[in-house]
C-alpha cells in the first residue's frame, strides 16, 4: 500500500523546524520506522551536514533514527535499501537536478508507488512528489534534464500557499501564478496547501492533514475547499495522466 | 551599436501601464521608431490581441507605433524585417519557449547583438534578455528546449526586486532565492531592479535609468549599489561567458 505524507512546510507561524509536524510524521511513520533515508538535495546555502544534523534532531525527538544519502558511497544502492525517506525542503530545482545527477528519480519513484516504503517531503520534497516541477515557487537557479519528477501524488500541488501580494508591488500574486499554469494546462488542476498543512497519501485515498483546508483549484479563479481530516479519493483531482 | 532597454516592471507602484517609463523609452528610441514589432508571447491569463492594444496605447501616447508579432504568418520573417522590437512581461516561461517554438531566439539575440535594432523588454522580456532565465520570479509553468535565452545583457537580472518576505510566512525571501543562485553559480554575480528602474544598454556600456541604485549583487550577502543615470562597463558584472 503506498504510503506518504506532503506537507506544505517544514515550519507554521513562528513554531520551530517541524515542530508543528509531529503527528502527520506519527501518521505516517506510525511509531516504527527505526532508520529514515534523509536526502538533503534541495539544501544550497547550507551544507548536507548541516541539514542532515537540524533534521535529525527533530526527527529523533519524535522516536525516530535518521541518517542522509551523502554518507553512503552508493546513493542508488542507499534508496534501493530504504525502510522509509524524507526529502526536505530548499531549492526545488537543485532538488531535482541532483536527483537526476545520482540517477534516483526512477527508483525512489518505482519504490514509493509500489508501496515497498513510506516517503515524506515537505516544501521542494512535496513539489518533488508531484508529476512535475511546474508549480514550484522556487526560482530555477539550475536547469535539471527534465521537469519531469517522482509522480507519488498524480496531480501537481503548491505548497507555501499564501494569497495576495505585498501592497504597492506589481509581480503577480500566488493566485495569478497558479491562474496562469492552470490557462496553459487547461486539463490539469492542482492542490494548494497552506503552511502547517499536508496532504497524506494511503494508497488511492487522500487526506489534508492540520488545521486549514485545502485549496483545489479547478481552473483559473475556480477554487474549492477540501475540509482537514476528511479522506476524499486521488483521482478527484486532475492531473497530468 | 547596440543598444537595449530592461526595465523591471511595466508598472511603478501606482502608475499605469508603461506610464513611469516615457523618457526610458524616448533614451531607447530617440522618438524614431515608426513601427515596433511586439511579442506578446509571455501573456498566459489573457490573449495576444488584448496585450496588443494595451501596450499599442501606451506607446501610441509617446509617439510609436506597435504591431504584434502573432499578426504575421511568419514570424522569423518578422523578426528579420523589424526596425524595432519589444517584448511583454508576464510568464518568463511561457515566453521563453514560444520564442524557441517559432524559431526566434537565435534571430533576435543576434540582431540586437549586432546592433541592427534596439530591443525594450520588461519583467519577463528583461529576464529573457539576459544569458538565461535562471533568475526570474516566475513559475515554471512550461518546459522549454532549454533555459538559454537571449544574451543581450550579459549577467543575469533579476526584476520586481523587492526586499523581505511576508510576516509569519515561511517561505524564501528575494534575497534568500538570490543567494541559492549566487552559491550554486558562485563564478556569475547579477543585477537586480526594484519596480520602475531599468538597464539601458549602449554598446559595451549600461547605465541604470530611474530614480532608484541598481542592485549588484557580487555573492551571497554581498550587495553593491549602482547610482542611477551613471555609465559603467557592462564587464564589471560577471555573467557566464
Amino acid at each position: 500500500m503506498k504510503r506518504a505524507l506532503l506537507m506544505s512546510s517544514s515550519r507554521m507561524g513562528q513554531l520551530g523546524y517541524l515542530e508543528h509536524a509531529e503527528q502527520q510524521l506519527h501518521t505516517l511513520f506510525r511509531h516504527d520506522a527505526q532508520e529514515v533515508l534523509f536526502i538533503p538535495y534541495a539544501a544550497v546555502s547550507f551544507s548536507f551536514d548541516e541539514f542532515e544534523s537540524i533534521v535529525k534532531s527533530a526527527f529523533a525527538r519524535f522516536g525516530y533514527g535518521l541518517k542522509s544519502i551523502h554518507h553512503f558511497s552508493d546513493p542508488l544502492a542507499a534508496v534501493n535499501n530504504a525502510k522509509a525517506i524524507a526529502v526536505g525542503g530548499g531549492n526545488t530545482f537543485a532538488l531535482l537536478n541532483r536527483l537526476y545527477q545520482n540517477n534516483l528519480v526512477e527508483a525512489i519513484s518505482r519504490r514509493v508507488n509500489q508501496g515497498e516504503l513510506p516517503y515524506v517531503g515537505w516544501s521542494a520534497g512535496s513539489n518533488v512528489a508531484t508529476p512535475t516541477l511546474r508549480t514550484t515557487n522556487d526560482m530555477p537557479i539550475v536547469q535539471p534534464p527534465s521537469f519531469n519528477a517522482l509522480n507519488i501524488a498524480p496531480f501537481q500541488m503548491n505548497p507555501h500557499f499564501i494569497s495576495g501580494k505585498p501592497v504597492g508591488h506589481n509581480g503577480e500574486s500566488r493566485e495569478e501564478r497558479l491562474n496562469e499554469f492552470l490557462t496553459l494546462n487547461a486539463e490539469e488542476e492542482l492542490l494548494a496547501l497552506y503552511e502547517g498543512s499536508a496532504l497524506y497519501i494511503d494508497n488511492q485515498q487522500g487526506r489534508i492533514l492540520g488545521e486549514k483546508e485545502g485549496l483545489w483549484f479547478r481552473g483559473p479563479n475556480q477554487i474549492d475547499k477540501i475540509a482537514p481530516e476528511t479522506p476524499f479519493e486521488l483521482s478527484m483531482i486532475k492531473g497530468v495522466n
